[in-house]
């Protein structure tokens, strides 16, 4: 479905993200430790108009703008640069994502990590890969298992459900980890370099094209209180390896029921 | 105090860890989630081999041995693979550390990130570097502050006060990342790209270089429960610049206070 100019327009985004960041102006967008770049801004709208000029009937859903709409219809789903704090903190982990939804549902998908220089994509039925690479989700069950999570920032009142979920994972899993990037952990999941990553309020430019490409690595990929991922607003995401996506998702739930009646 | 030779070696072991990855086997050590790869032996035997013939009267203290003391002497500490999982996990990021300590005070302290292919080093009284670029921390206050942890996760007892101080600090902070490598956080807070990290139980061999690299770039180091760094046993570690130092510290002071009553 995407051919080379496709792959080109990311790969020069991420040469914008790199080329600016020594020096990009910082904004603050409403709600807690919520940052706007201004290569943010500018990388978006290189997007917007790249990928219109390839695919001109296409619509668009991109983070960095104040209305957000999901129809039926073929739509880019956006996030310029996953990992804004990352970025303005120099700690190379931030990600250039765009997926593509039709009837609701993601049908491709890509990430460029520019910092190592590689392209993770995913077309529905076609695997999921890296660069050249196929990609496939490790078989660790939970007690094995390493847990990526979003600390979803920008919402005060679920921080004591993210610190409760850590509570309860850390003694029945690996460890935990938390890069800063929800697009980076779930490439880190279909590379098998970890095995699931939870957060509990996360939106759709974050996991869209991350949750096709974790699929298609053979894993899964739901809302936390069930149900399959959904991509027109915020959800509770939850991803991992088939071996231990449910008791996970089993856990989360266990803790917010506990929460709720405290 | 050291010359070319010294970082040399350190490179060479960053050498033997890259080229060792792909196939180095994994046994578990005592407790949770407690890994030693034959890497991190053939790492550490090699350390201590040529270490011993540039220092022939240095005494070592090192991860991977049966017994830990510390004398008054001259003694290097080593780390011969700090962020065991991760080398394992392929996640490119794990360190080799070797610090020199004198009186039981460190004097010298070497990380190097053979991924990054980058030499971290701080003498004391001589600045932090990293190769030949001198580091700084912020002077981000805590509200500003991005906080690094670590999980302690071979004592599984101290799980619910990590959860808790997490829960404690996600409102007051920016955000919270977890690397999985010691020495990787201190280097990010020594560079400016974090500004603290903590840990309820951390060993001498994940602290003693890391320490002595961020006090050098202007940072401060403690026992979370008060008092200065020590270096002959594990102890909970705390670091950051000197904005938030005391902020963070009487915090999870008050966290442990809070969990003592319940």
């Amino acid at each position: 479905m995407m051919n080379d100019a496709f792959y080109d327009v990311l790969r020069r985004a991420g040469e914008m993200m790199l080329k600016s960041e020594a020096a990009a102006a910082v904004y603050e967008k409403s709600g807690h430790a919520n940052f706007v770049t201004e290569t943010d801004i500018a990388v978006q709208q290189f997007l917007l108009e790249e990928l219109h000029r390839l695919y001109p009937s296409a619509l668009f859903m991109a983070e960095e703008e104040s209305e957000h709409r999901l129809s039926d219809a073929m739509t880019f789903i956006i996030d310029p640069i996953d990992g804004t704090t990352n970025y303005f903190r120099h700690r190379a982990c931030s990600m250039v994502s765009v997926g593509a939804v039709e009837g609701k549902k993601p049908v491709f998908g890509a990430i460029y990590d520019p910092y190592a220089g590689r392209m993770y994509h995913a077309q529905r039925g076609c695997g999921a890969w890296c660069d050249d690479q196929r990609l496939h989700v490790t078989e660790n069950r939970l007690d094995h298992a390493l847990i990526g999570f979003g600390s979803a920032p920008y919402n005060t009142a679920l921080m004591p459900l993210t610190a409760c979920s850590l509570g309860a994972i850390l003694p029945r899993a690996l460890d935990i980890r938390r890069t800063g990037s929800a697009c980076m952990e779930l490439c880190d999941i279909a590379a098998g370099r970890s095995d699931a990553h939870f957060e509990w309020q996360l939106q759709p430019w974050d996991y869209c094209a991350g949750t096709l490409l974790v699929e298609e690595a053979g894993g899964r990929c739901g809302n936390i209180l069930g149900g399959d991922v959904t991509y027109d607003a915020a959800i509770p995401h939850l991803a991992g390896n088939a071996a231990c996506f449910e008791e996970l998702r089993q856990l989360l739930q266990e803790v917010r029921a506990g929460m709720a009646t405290d």
